[in-house]
Order: structure tokens, then C-alpha cells, then sequence
């Protein structure tokens, strides 16, 4: 449950990542030289990107042959037909495609812009793909802290997304392990016995949120500790907080 | 900027809020009892519950006489047809109505389930609107710090809305008061030096998000105080938040 106070920490000290870097052993290691304890009460937000990294999820766009298709969407959002070729390759479904915005469905099932295909932060001709899997990829952080430093914070992928009606992004929770994504507060009573219908709050995206305000983009700081959330839920998963078509009405 | 280290911390000991209340009272009074300093460069995330009781924006559905539409509307949602009648008459457009949810753009621009009409923590038998106008209130509260205890906060007004796509609820700012509710990182070299295209960070919505992580629906604590996230901009306001329609693909 909420705490009444939390902590956001920025983890400090890591170092550019690389493929087949171990990221728990570089979150270790960075918490040791910034004197921060981490503890199994703990959440940890890891930036998507570096997880990525570590996991090669890097592609050179020199390497991308766009296919006709990708040609065709280039030219009528003004974007690199390399990357639209990523971008297509990484998605099942084209949401929305107009003014030079492409928002598709991921694989996974994000709803997102691109895809969450960035050239930021990666190098010049390269961009980041998500990680494949984002939960496996949390659990595995979650597995590695727990081997090298005998503790087990919950931790979550994140990414910035944009949405609809609203101008900017947020982080959003990609993967998540160890943490209950979503607290329901339906069928409890509010303070005046009203039994409350639709409260069901996204707490691992406000976590992953109130990460990126201290992760800050153009620094090299890509995970932060959140102190004072008790976090629990073993079984809780990233993929838990993409709605089912069956109950969007937004497709 | 977005800072190193960021604390959220419940405030306690709000009395329930009726009509009339000085809000800014109550947050200083509620300060000196909790012993929490109130420093200029906070941020106050208030949720916007208790301004609307300040304010009267409390309806009795015994007094709401549904419209034909009204009823209408709340066979196909399965609503009470007094809460859609309020529904209607705070919006401007129905941009969903399916599967027992009705979204609607309200008369700020807000688009949101139900125009932000809530039945929950107002007693049985009534419903709280928004406030009529959210950046003009969080301006008053922070006027109203700055005369009761001569500190000048920024002040977030928030709500619960929910999202296209993923599941759950996260807190967005509605009104703000002493804060940029947007960091540009456009146009800002990444650690690479690649210049960042799409990167419009909406801090404030991050942090209406960080403070439901303490504000928990069902305590009787409405407001949180952020520490170590350094504010500025004056000319900052939630309505920057909204997405104006020429630039919105999800009308």
C-alpha cells in the first residue's frame, strides 16, 4: 500500500552500457560508490534504454533495407525510412498515422509512438529497440540483486510515452517484477462508507513517473530508488497494465 | 530542472472541507500540526476533491432533474440518470460512450471518464465536479500560503484519470500555480551528443502522479508535499497540459 512519505532517489555511477553487460552487477556496483543501501523494500525504476543496450536490442540503421511499404509511410510522415522500417518491424498494428505521427501496437502490446524505437541517447545511425521482453528482462535484474547483493527490490522497466488529449510524455512501466502494478481501491469504503467503483490506480506507472523526475534525460543517470513504497505482488506483471481490446474502446 | 533526490511526504491532519474553507489555511494549520516546514521550493499537490468542497462543487442528486438525452445516456451506460444529467451539463462533447463508459471533454478541455463527476469521499447522495477553473484555484492556494505563512509553493490541483489503452488510473495536473508543467528536452544534446527531437517531459502530471503514491484514496490525506524538485516558471498552468484539437490525432 501507499506510504506517507517516499524517497526518489537517482542512481549515479553507471556507466554506459554495453551488450552483454549484466545490469544488476552495474546497479550494485553504482549504489556501492554512491553509498546508497538498497534494500528488498526498494523499487527500482531502470530506464528501458539501458536494459536495451545490455541486451542488444541496438539496431545500425545503415544495416536497414526499408521495404516499399516503409517508403510509403516515410514519405508521409517525414521520418527516416530506415526507422519506419524498424518501427514496422516491431509492431503488429498501425494505430494512428497522420501528421508525422506513428503510433502502432508493439508486439508486446504497447500502444505507443514509434513503437518506442529512439534514437536518442545511443549514438549517431542507431536506435534502440524495447526490450523483447520486459518482464523477463525486470525479473532478471530482480534474480541478478538478489545473487550480488542478497537483496530483492522490486524493479521496473520504464519508457516515456505520450497519450492522447495530452500534451507531453510520462514514464510508463514496461516490465515490472516484484511489485503490484495496479492497487484497487474498488469495494473498499472511502472515509464516508461510500463504496468506491472505479478506483483502480496505476501505481507502477506513477512509480516509473516520479522516476523520470529524477532520471532527467540529458544525464547519465538511468535508474532511480524509490524509498517508502511498500511494494508487494510476486505475480505482479508489466503486461498487467495493458488493457485487453476486449475492453478498450479506444482501439 | 529535475533534481537528484526528490521526498513526497502526506500531509496529515485536513479536517473535512466544507463550502467556504480557506484551503491555504488548512494546509498551514495542517503543516504546523505535522511539524512539516513549507519552503518556496516545494510543490503542494492538492487533490482536487477538497478544493471542489471548498468551493461548492458539490451537487445533491435528489435536486438533478435528468434530461430525455440524460436518460438516454444512462440506459445504454447503465448510470444513474441524475449523474449523467451532471455529466452533461459539465462537458461539451462525448468523445466515448461504450461498454458502460462514458469519456467526455469538459468545458476546460479536460477529456476524461465522466467529466471528473465522482461519487466517492462526498457522502451518499452527492457528487463532486471539478473545479470550474483549476489553474485559478491553485493560484489562490498558493496566494493564500504566501499571505498565512509567507512561503510560496508551487500548487498542483489533481485528479484520477484514466487512459486509452492501459489499465489504471495515474494522476494528472489539472491546475497548477508557480510551476512549468512541461521540461523541453528538445533541441538539448543527449549524452552523445545527438540532438533529442521528441522529448517534452509533462513533470507535472509526474508529479500529480508521485503525490497519489501517498495521498491513498481511502485515508484522509488530500495533499502532498514534493521536496527536491526544483520549480520555476510563473507562467506555468495545467491548461498548458491540454492538447490543443488542431494537434490532436485522437479526436
Amino acid at each position: 500500500m501507499a506510504s506517507f512519505r517516499l524517497e526518489v532517489i537517482g542512481v549515479e555511477h553507471i556507466p554506459e552500457v554495453r551488450y552483454g553487460d549484466n545490469v544488476a552487477a552495474l546497479i550494485v556496483e553504482a549504489c556501492r560508490k554512491g553509498q546508497l543501501t538498497l534494500s528488498s523494500s526498494d523499487i527500482l525504476v531502470v530506464a528501458h534504454k539501458i536494459v536495451s543496450k545490455a541486451e542488444g536490442r541496438i539496431v545500425e540503421l545503415s544495416e536497414v533495407t526499408p521495404s516499399p511499404f516503409a517508403h510509403t509511410v516515410a514519405k508521409q510522415t517525414g521520418k527516416d525510412p530506415r526507422l519506419v522500417e524498424v518501427v514496422l518491424r516491431e509492431c503488429r498494428r498501425i494505430v494512428r498515422m497522420d501528421r508525422g505521427v506513428l503510433v502502432v501496437e508493439t508486439h508486446h502490446g504497447f500502444i505507443c509512438a514509434n513503437g518506442g524505437v529512439d534514437a536518442s541517447n545511443v549514438g549517431p545511425g542507431r536506435v534502440a529497440l524495447l526490450p523483447k521482453e520486459p518482464d523477463a528482462s525486470a525479473a532478471q535484474i530482480r534474480r541478478g540483486l538478489q545473487e550480488l547483493a542478497g537483496v530483492q527490490p522490486a524493479v521496473i522497466i520504464s519508457d516515456s510515452f505520450g497519450r492522447p488529449w495530452r500534451e507531453g510524455t510520462v514514464d510508463v512501466a514496461l516490465g515490472i517484477a516484484g511489485l503490484e502494478p495496479l492497487i484497487d481501491y474498488r469495494g473498499k469504503e472511502d472515509t464516508f462508507g461510500y463504496e468506491m467503483k472505479a478506483s483502480l490506480a496505476a501505481v507502477a506507472d506513477e512509480l516509473a513517473g516520479a522516476g523520470e523526475l529524477v532520471l532527467g534525460k540529458t544525464r547519465r543517470i538511468p535508474v532511480a530508488q524509490v524509498k517508502g513504497f511498500s511494494s508487494s505482488g510476486e505475480a505482479g506483471k508489466g503486461s498487467h497494465l495493458i488493457r485487453s481490446p476486449e475492453a478498450d474502446i479506444f482501439r
